[in-house]
């Protein structure tokens, strides 16, 4: 049972007495037979619409005109069987118009939602971070070089990616082959069944004409490449942004993340590009420090970077192009 | 002075009894020498948090493994001196990323506010209504036709876009000629100085080499063209969704919405397109409504929608292109 919590935010132009004002507001739930303040609806919103309405006019009698802005915020919805508060990267609160919970899986990496949206469609939530929707066709365009790219004939390597967004879309250029290295089978088997508009019918199989998805930890695929001397004319690195791994070497996020960034690198060929995402437009210091990363590489690399609207994320998101120098 | 208002919601796996909960999480707050569970932070942050993990540790130890969930909300910032708060057309709470009020005005017509985005730049606010930021122009796009028409030469009428936005883009394709026809000076004002990204230097001016803006209400400036048999290329409609006019005869949002689209198609040239904003993507009836009113014009006419997302919206919103049969 879900309790509706309603804020009603307003100024004074001069401090009251709250001794004076808050038992003759008391009054309106003791009318309501209510005899606290924080009340269940128990799906009568009716009630609560009224009780607000009272309490906003009783405010202004008992302020007597004292009120300079009063405004009625959407209930917080709380306990609901369907958890509609995503945050942004950056911290703030963001209702989603969810109305139904697909899949919810606990692998042995993380926790898999695939969340319902009525406008994203299914949105792939992983570890409580929004990964993905079905709406989000400009994530999977700007990681793939924002239509300027051509495929055709290429060697691509795939980092992640295991909504299959990235897959299904290089495939459609006929590339020369494609090797895509996800972690986690779990979230394949979700986003295959519920991700469609997404993936298409390419998580169907894990390999096909010009693909190969190895359901495997990309560090060790990345050093065994590193070690045969291959490369890459593009690597595409889609990997979360709080990293999961099966190496135990890597303690810290920026380590990690130095690590990929390197290896990948290294297999990339030397008029290849990297591709990957970088974080919320807002998030400067983050941005900053991964910027420091890419100067500490061991091989000297240059960047350029973009910002885009990925309709399910409510924030601007940073994309980055990395290139040896 | 703000006050942040946290959330904590958790779920139980069974009921337990409040009476024996709630005084030992009192005991938190009078630790703090705090006698409400209401507090006013005054900016010590680390208070606050120190608090919400007090209690989230206690709540876990009173309720002794009976909590399946927990999560931890971003705070509710009330009496703030910025609302950040601006629900989606679908009344959803969105935290923006706002900064600081650029510019407040109240005209003879509405609340004008333009507001600083961190990441959408500033944002027009009318009568509480987010209308445009400056990282927009997929708006302005979708609104003159998304890149596929060729304005050159063109009969163009504007109604609304006080932002300036569709005039500096169209004005941009040489057409003949673009008469926009906006009713609030003070919002010309407003975005001229501080919405530069969205209008760049063309409300600096009220006319230009093929532009005129007539400050008026668009209602007896339509009614003006019919009388003369004047027609348009192009009507693009991007009048608020609740109208604002200096007519006193139409009393619902309905017939006043009929009224300006009967007009505008009376005025629009048998080859011509009207374009104009329909709503949020989740407001399917006031969709449907919107398109019966299609059908009721004194000429008939087809139409087509596409979906579009504009950044500072943070929801996909409709637009519509309507034609004479």
């Amino acid at each position: 049972m879900a309790l509706r919590h309603y804020t009603l935010d307003f100024s004074l132009s001069t401090a009251v007495d709250s001794a004076s004002t808050v038992p003759g507001l008391l009054s309106i739930f003791h009318e309501q037979e209510m005899t606290e303040t924080v009340h269940d609806t128990d799906g009568h919103g009716y009630l609560a619409t009224f009780l607000l309405n009272a309490l906003e006019k009783k405010l202004k009698v008992l302020l007597n005109g004292n009120i300079t802005r009063i405004k009625r915020l959407p209930a917080l919805i709380r306990g609901a069987k369907v958890d509609r508060y995503w945050p942004t990267a950056d911290g703030r609160l963001m209702e989603y118009d969810i109305d139904r919970v697909v899949y919810e899986e606990d692998s042995a990496y993380q926790n898999i939602k695939i969340l319902h949206s009525k406008q994203f469609g299914n949105i792939l939530v992983l570890n409580g971070d929004v990964n993905l929707a079905e709406s989000d066709s400009p994530y999977t365009q700007a990681i793939i070089g924002s239509g300027k790219e051509n495929y055709a004939g290429k060697e691509v390597l795939i980092l992640g990616g295991g909504d299959g967004g990235i897959l299904a879309e290089v495939v459609k250029q006929k590339p020369k082959m494609i090797t895509m290295s996800y972690i986690d089978q779990k979230v394949i088997d979700g986003c295959r069944a519920h991700m469609r508009l997404t993936c298409g019918s390419i998580l169907d199989s894990l390999e096909g004409d010009c693909y190969q998805i190895l359901v495997e930890d990309c560090v060790p695929v990345l050093k065994k490449y590193v070690q045969e001397g291959r490369t890459f004319d593009y690597v595409i690195n889609d990997l979360t942004a709080v990293p999961i791994s099966t190496e135990p070497e890597e303690d810290s996020t920026w380590e990690f993340l130095r690590l990929i960034l390197d290896l990948s690198i290294k297999v990339l060929h030397p008029s290849g590009k990297y591709f990957t995402q970088g974080n919320s437009v807002n998030l400067k210091e983050a941005l900053s420090l991964y910027e420091e990363q890419l100067g500490k590489l061991s091989c000297p690399v240059g960047f350029s970077k973009e910002v885009v609207c990925v309709p399910s994320y409510l924030e601007l998101w940073v994309f980055y192009t990395v290139w040896k120098k």
